[in-house]
């Protein structure tokens, strides 16, 4: 007996083990068949069989989501360089969706033959001229708010690669519309008003804004390059940037980077973190020092505090000039109109956060190993007190340091973001030592005697960047739970290649203590997320009507009803208006000729859920997710002759294989 | 005491909180500061907080991989129309990484920008004047074999929309090479020999084989369509087809589907199975029956016993002629010598699969309720005995159904797919029930008394296409767990719009009783699987040398070394000879001309695992993944003058964001 109770008490299982054996029973009875032999359960048996300890049974009864259940949360998180926004299920961490923005998804026909995915991609393009862009380094995924609550209708998302802001419809999960901010060539965040009726985001490189060919040499670099924060006007009907009533301020040739909009105390203010207000521009074939080293050369660098209603009234004043469509407050007009103040911020700073009541705002020096805490009020006490200790070279001034500071928080080293839990907390992540740490914020969150106290740290798997916290940025952050998104993996995976996944981590915080439950290894780059409750997930399970264009949001004019199927020839254009049904198309034959265009239009007549069918065409790039309910349209020209089969690519009933059809194109007469 | 009792024994939390209360104890010392008072364990908590049953706390504890450890399995599974592959860890059903394959990955680099990967997809195309193609429907991954059992060294991937064959190198986890297989327009299904020294496979759409400008019209097609069964060369060394030690066969019309090679007893035979043997062609426009009705007319379709080792001899021979680069057996050839019998198979058939030792080869017509048996044995001494019913239309033998017929085993409506276990059982899914059905084998498997009885049964959720368990096509099934590839998941997630994930169920078989433990949605088709021991992972984590090309498999002639960068100009071009390492380029300044081609080269020049460099265009369809060692190029033309920023998409360092150049691209003079 006392040997049993050693051997079983290492794992788990021996709780329960010992229990039994405490109790004297053999056998207890139980109610799935699972009777209990010699002592030991199913359940502990499992436990000893695959050595789990304590912590780690815990861990998987808590993210466990057993068959048929829904998970409680649904993290909304970036692709990265995939282009993607993905939907992960918390607590169990798998991938629910996997949505194409910036780049082509041939399972969803995404850019994949579809018509209106690729006028999409087109309206996304860099400038004219340059290539249709087939990918975009996806950043941070934000879902549209009503009140400052996340209502779950849209998601707006940033492109760090070419300065563009993507909408995707939380109904049916598809993007509706890209928009190339004029004037930026990259952004690293774009954040929605507390009613989303604005994005807000700044380009993180500065360009030759405004100059000739938009270009100008790296010699003339303070002299002719620009930033801009952009100030985008979201009609909510349409799903898209109004460019007509949307502004961008000019802004000195730093990086600016992540940023935030106020609310209650801070509302009409714009927080930007920036970096490089050095001004280096590397040169490391020339033996200059590389942009890391010459952007680390200053102690401090600049918060950008914009009052940016003062910001638009100046617009609508006039005061603004159009540059590349767009109105444009100069920055000789920003700084005379007291529209930006800079306050001090540590070096190379990464994160900017404020508190849920929009009291304080974090910012997070990547060199300093603190988390730097600005009290809202103190900074407008400046401003109005004029408390500044200069001027920056373009005649922003500089608030003082210490009359803005709240708290100088010591967490650790690499300090990056910080999110908020519902109990006062906040948490900053570390890339360089790898951690999550766990601190208490100032009134209204805490009394003054317990601010700003780190009272808990976790160790994260590897280099975290981002971390999130369910509705952490809302007024009303949930709790719970905490996920670590790590950059690198390193050994936590079997080999996969030079390539490593990245690895998120989930990690309960709903006691005093965090502990981490469960690593999840992930492709592409997920930058950042946002978790909301699974109840916010109100997609349809069909389209609203039987001929639906998903991307003009309504029944298209070119359905086709069953019994109405035709085939029409105009010119050297063929047009199939067909259907597709469990488990056949109509029409299945189509007999073109070389050089004709063929416009194929496939409505789905079924209105059942998940009976997707799909339209894959033999040798051509065209491949459409046809889903219930949907009318959806490719066009390609029949440069060859010869045989062309095309059939359903989504499984949809026993005689799926059989549903193809034939696109013949017979050859031209010599 | 008794109501307690009562309240805990509906959840698993009750056995082991009975044993408590039965035990009288109040607290229970324990090893992880997880004390429990009041007769509670922090386990069973959460058991009790989370509801869960006593399955289901089996299942979490049974699927759950703590934070650090390895999977014990991995599941190499098909991305379906993704045209990817995936490889997910068993039991935790995570999916460890994606490659790309058929389409274009910005994660990766493949097929975006990077000149290597262009050249791979390109080589893939349908046919020359056809669009490069960048998507496939991506069928069935198989893993190479020695001696019968997975080696770990390529995966063959089969492409359906467009009859190729992709191979995929198991060290780095990238594709080598994209095989368009000639007179093929499709195939759904490729298999390795027992050494990997053969890849098999054949179309399932008729082509116009060989006609002038490869075209027909449906009115010809019995006479003027053919099918074809490829045997193609693999070349180890170099992951490529070899194409002039291939041939094929031409075959009858019919719609050839799943095929297998045999091995032991049934060694030398290739088996595939075939619908539309009634030839039917559509027509819904003009009021035809649907392909589905015509295809399923008749009530036998013909399983095809290939004799392909001699039909290797004939074409050796000098029996077969070129058409389009590789040789062809003709049907009156394979007829006359015996090369193929047709065995009748109940119609519209799915799967066909072998025993693990090859004695058997089990058919499932989806239309039947039966999985039919067939002994190898018995189809020889057919053959032997010329024990044939008629020919068909094209002079192929037809043996007796009942000469050849071992079992006609009774396992429920719409069987498709039969895997294996260790233990002399069969497991076949079910679309039309949405089972898996376990059956016993007969001899040697089990004694003749115990052979082919149905003995479990287990419902899946919903309409499982494949399925699959460890090794199961190898000589040495492995057992434990099986996945069932389901096709519709429709209520089992939360609402995620109108095209639904799939859903993957893991089932432990590792007892007399098949459970359900774990859903996991997956986005694409993942049509089939393999499963192996996570062992046979054995991928390099860093590149093998610095400056290495992945495509060719040997250090790159291009590599650049530190201190050697440089930037040539030659006419037009521009050639960046750069380095990355953390966290800088060099060059970090690249200044042309509009108009000049610009050809990056970047040599990654860490041996660090996990420090991969990105290089993102700002502009430019370009976004390479520069792993450790790696040298990767892209090629842009500059188009259009202006800034063009690059910078690192890989989060490499603290100081990443600051991993930054510039391409000036400087205008025209007037």
């Amino acid at each position: 007996m006392q040997r049993k109770l050693i051997a079983l008490i290492t794992t788990a299982a021996g709780a329960t083990a010992l229990a039994f054996a405490l109790s004297g029973a053999d056998t207890i009875p139980d109610d799935g068949g699972r009777v209990i032999a010699g002592g030991e359960s199913p359940i502990d048996q499992v436990i000893r069989e695959r050595s789990l300890s304590p912590d780690e049974a815990y861990a998987a009864l808590k993210t466990f989501v057993p068959p048929g259940r829904y998970d409680d949360l649904v993290m909304v998180t970036s692709g990265g360089h995939r282009g993607t926004v993905l939907l992960i299920g918390i607590p169990s961490m798998r991938i629910l969706k996997e949505i194409p923005v910036y780049g082509p998804d041939s399972w969803e026909g995404w850019g994949q033959g579809d018509t209106a995915s690729k006028e999409i991609l087109e309206n996304g393009s860099f400038a004219p001229g340059l290539p249709t862009l087939t990918w975009g380094d996806l950043h941070h995924p934000q879902i549209s708010m009503t009140n400052g609550k996340y209502d779950g209708e849209w998601i707006a998302v940033s492109d760090k690669a070419a300065g563009r802001v993507g909408i995707v419809s939380m109904r049916d999960m598809k993007t509706k519309s890209i928009f190339k901010v004029p004037n930026a060539n990259s952004d690293h965040h774009a954040v929605w008003s507390d009613n989303s009726d604005w994005i807000v985001q700044n380009s993180f490189f500065p360009d030759a804004v405004g100059q000739p060919k938009n270009y100008a040499d790296l010699a003339d670099y303070k002299d002719k390059f620009r930033g801009v924060a952009s100030f985008l006007r979201f009609d909510r009907k349409a799903g898209k940037i109004d460019v007509t009533q949307s502004f961008q301020i000019e802004l000195p040739p730093y990086f600016q980077d992540m940023s935030i909009l106020g609310r209650g105390p801070s509302d009409g203010l714009y927080f930007m973190n920036s970096l490089n207000t050095e001004m280096a521009t590397g040169g490391t074939l020339d033996k200059k020092p590389p942009m890391e080293v010459g952007a680390s050369a200053r102690e401090m660098d600049y918060l950008h505090v914009v009052n940016w209603k003062k910001a638009e009234q100046l617009v609508n004043a006039g005061k603004a000039k159009v540059i590349n469509g767009i109105r444009v407050l100069p920055m000789s007009v920003a700084a005379a109109e007291g529209v930006i103040y800079f306050v001090p911020e540590s070096k190379s700073p990464h994160g900017v956060d404020l508190a849920p009541g929009g009291e304080y705002v974090m910012v997070s020096g990547k060199l300093d190993p603190h988390v730097s805490v600005y009290s809202v009020q103190k900074i407008k006490d400046a401003i109005a007190a004029n408390n500044v200790e200069g001027k920056d070279g373009y005649g922003f001034p500089i608030l003082k340091y210490e009359a803005c500071l709240e708290a100088h928080v010591p967490t650790g080293l690499g300090p990056l973001h910080t999110v908020y839990d519902n109990s006062g907390n906040a948490y900053t992540s570390h890339f360089l030592d790898s951690t999550v740490v766990k601190f208490t914020m100032g009134p209204p969150y805490n009394p003054p005697e317990k601010a700003w106290k780190v009272v808990d740290k976790v160790a994260v798997h590897y280099n975290i960047g981002h971390l999130q916290a369910p509705a952490s940025n809302t007024k009303k952050p949930i709790g719970k739970y905490l996920v670590a998104l790590n950059k690198w993996s390193v050994d936590r995976y079997p080999p996969l290649g030079p390539l490593h996944p990245q690895n998120l981590q989930l990690i309960d915080i709903s006691g005093p203590k965090m502990k981490l439950l469960a690593d999840m290894p992930i492709n592409g780059e997920p930058h950042n997320s946002q978790i909301m409750p699974v109840e916010l997930l109100q997609a349809w399970n069909i389209y609203p009507e039987v001929g639906w264009d998903a991307a003009k949001m309504k029944r298209s004019d070119s359905a086709t009803q069953e019994g109405k199927e035709r085939i029409e020839r105009k010119g050297n254009t063929v047009i199939v208006h067909g259907t597709v049904k469990r488990s056949h198309y109509t029409p299945d034959i189509v007999r073109v000729k070389e050089g004709d265009k063929v416009v194929f239009s496939w409505t789905n007549v079924e209105t059942a859920r998940d009976a997707t069918h799909g339209f894959g065409l033999h040798g051509y790039n065209v491949n459409l997710s046809i889903d219930p309910g949907a009318t959806e349209e490719a066009e390609i020209t029949a440069v060859r002759p010869g045989v062309y089969p095309y059939y359903c690519t989504e499984f949809c009933s026993a005689l799926h294989m059989e549903m193809t059809g034939w696109l013949l194109v017979e050859p031209k007469k010599k």
